[in-house]
Formats: C-alpha cells, sequence, structure tokens
C-alpha cells in the first residue's frame, strides 16, 4: 500500500471518457472514485487481489456491481464466493450472490443486484476460462519451460485483454470478440513472464509477438 | 493390488495383434507381459501411478520406453522426472533423460533410449496437454459445476482417446487427429465424472454425447 494508501487520485478533464477503462487492483475505494470520474467510459473492468476481498468485501462488492468486467484469479474468485467449485463460484459472483447486498439496493428490494456481466478467470499455468452473458470460453495457458519472472504478468494480460476490447469498439463483446481478446493476453503476458520485469514486452516486436502467436493457436487449436 | 499382485494374463491367441493396446494401471510387469504377448499391436499406451512410479522406476521405464503412448496425470508426470516445470517434465519423460537407463541399452551406449513419442497429460479440471512428435496440444477441461464421482474417470478417458486413434487407422497420429481423440476423452469423462459408478456412461446416448462435444466446442473454440 505505502504511498496509495492516502491516494486520491485526479482524473484530467480529457481523460474521463474513455473507450475503456482498467481499476487497477488498488483499494476498492479508490477504484469507486475513479469510476466516478469517468462517467463517460464505454466498457470498465477491474482488478483486485485476496486483502480486499477480506478486508473490504462491502466496497469490493459495490465497485464489483458497477464495472462491466472482473480479471481476477482463481484463487480469488473461489474466496470471494467461498466456493472451491470455479465454476459455480464465479457463476454466483456474476449473478451477485456472492457479493455483500448493498444496502436498501439487492435481490431483497426487488433489484437484480447483479455482478460483473464478464468475469474472466486467470489460472496461470492452467490457463483461462471467461464467464460472459453469450457463454464460456476456456482456453489453456501458452505452455513454457521459461519461466523467469511472473511480476506484472496480471497487468500485461489485462492490459492486452482490454486492448482488443477497445479496438472491437464494441461495449457488448461477444464470445468470439472476448476469445481474441484472450488469446491476445495470454500470448503478450508469456513475454513478461519469461524476463525480469518489463524486458520481455519493452522492445518486443511485431514478429516475434506474432510467430507466438501463431505457435499458440496451432497447440489451441484455435 | 489384492487379487492381481501373482496376476498372469492370459491374451487369447485371437487378440495378439489388436489396433490399439492398452495397457491399464497394473505391476509394469505385468504391463511387459501383455506387450510381449500381443507383439502383432500397431498402437501401444499404458497408464500408471505413483506406487510404480516410486517402487518400480526400474521396470516402469522398461515399459514406457516401450509404448507409443504414455497417458499420465500432472503430479505423475512431476514425479517421473522430478521437475516442478510440466512442460520440462513431459519433454524429459518423451526424451528418455527422466527414465532409468536400461542395462546395457541407453543413452551412454549409443542407442537414443527413448520414451514415449506421445505423452498425454491429464490436469483434471485443468484441460489436457498432450505432447507428440508433431508439437504440443492444450485443451482445456469441459467446464462442470457438477462433480459426483471422479473413479473410473481416468479409464473413460484413456479408452475414449484410443478409439478414435483406432478409428482413424493412423498408426503415426497427427496433432489434428491426437487433438480429436483428445475432445472426445474430455467430453466422454465429463459423463463419468457427473454420476457414480459407470452410470454416467451405461446409458449415454448418442445425442447427449454430441449436444455437449458441441458445447464443448463452442467453449474450447476449436
Amino acid at each position: 500500500l505505502n504511498v496509495f494508501g492516502e491516494f486520491e487520485p485526479k482524473i484530467p478533464a480529457g481523460w474521463t471518457s474513455p473507450e475503456v477503462l482498467f481499476c487497477g487492483n488498488i483499494h476498492p475505494t479508490i477504484q469507486a472514485a475513479v469510476l466516478d470520474s469517468c462517467s463517460g467510459a464505454k466498457f470498465t473492468a477491474l482488478d483486485s487481489m485476496n486483502l480486499w476481498i477480506m478486508t473490504e468485501p462491502t466496497a469490493l462488492s459495490d465497485v464489483m456491481r458497477r464495472v462491466d468486467m472482473a480479471i481476477l484469479n482463481d484463487q480469488e474468485v473461489r474466496l470471494i464466493a467461498d466456493d472451491a467449485n470455479l465454476i459455480r463460484a464465479a457463476e454466483s459472483i456474476r449473478s451477485g450472490d456472492a457479493l455483500v447486498e448493498p444496502e436498501g439496493w439487492g435481490p431483497a428490494d426487488g433489484h437484480p443486484g447483479t455482478g460483473p456481466d464478464y468475469l474472466v478467470v486467470k489460472k496461470g499455468e492452467n490457463g483461462v476460462i471467461a464467464f460472459t452473458p453469450q457463454g464460456m470460453v476456456a482456453l489453456p495457458a501458452m505452455p513454457t519451460s521459461i519461466v523467469v519472472d511472473p511480476t506484472g504478468c496480471g497487468d500485461t494480460f489485462a492490459g492486452a485483454l482490454l486492448s482488443l476490447v477497445a479496438a472491437s469498439g464494441i461495449v457488448q463483446p461477444g464470445i468470439e470478440e472476448i476469445r481474441e481478446a484472450i488469446i491476445n493476453a495470454v500470448v503478450t503476458a508469456s513475454f513478461t513472464l519469461g524476463e525480469f520485469g518489463t524486458a520481455g514486452i519493452m522492445n518486443l516486436d511485431r514478429a516475434d509477438y506474432a510467430a507466438r502467436r501463431d505457435s499458440y493457436r496451432r497447440i489451441a487449436g484455435v
């Protein structure tokens, strides 16, 4: 937390209506403030972590209900829903059942109170499973024996995923848009994993990216 | 082990040249005896378990070198190779480096002494990764929240996989034959998982199978 403990983000006026808004992992009340400031965003997403899941379930539930997409890892999904079955856990987050019910605004008050429409679950070396309004998408990881440093993989994954959602210009991406976005995310994150820090993606050239994506497509059959 | 401790399988004369021979999980010397009796088999495969990996590494290595395909779970692959990285572990089994060197017959004696050409690694809810002479195939599991009884899933998986290898009539199946065989295996095993014992597949009808396979193809994009 350190310097972010008292952080109050100021969003420049020109940035309040982005195509895609991604709230990286930070205290959920800061994520909520950013969402408030960017009311013109067409598509919103967030990341979180076990700390907020355990210490700030109400504030996290509030932002989870407000965004279009949550990008979480499998342990976080199981922890939020308190359910070892990942498929059931994910569905109960999307339905809102696994989230804290907002005061005066929830299923008991006749409001659907649903969670994010899109839930992308990262499983590390075991791939990705995404839940969308049109159904599930499941993809394997990029197989690799070269694991140098996972730092930044989650942010690379989210950035690459959302860049393709933004490029598609679609506010309600379908299964095939989500699949292509995840393929981009899996392949791009594999470069981050293969070197220290950001070295793997800082100077990544298009040909190396394209070659690895082709290889991934052959392996996964997609 | 029980009744199989002293088991000496007698193969009927008419069964010694099958299209596909699968040696289910049992003491590797019994698997070796079956391989000896079925020298006319076109394609051979085996399963094993942690008990034989730990107590009979030499006998197991011997049969691993003799079959075309090993079908193992991820923990077994890591245990054989003593390597937490699954990709590296699998490659070292296929190359023979992770197997016990046969006496007077191994890399040191100028013999390649390789392991099985095909290694299919089952990862339970995390899907399957297969290593073939033509490259890797990776597929997700069939997502399910209905897990009743995993007993028999491994044998269902192997049977369904090899039935498609046999049907293809191909002695050196390529990546796409292996992919189709794994899809069949994943979908069929998901029926075993969903009910007790063999109830899920005993009366499985073609329409239910086809519907679930279609659903799997949409989810995995294959």
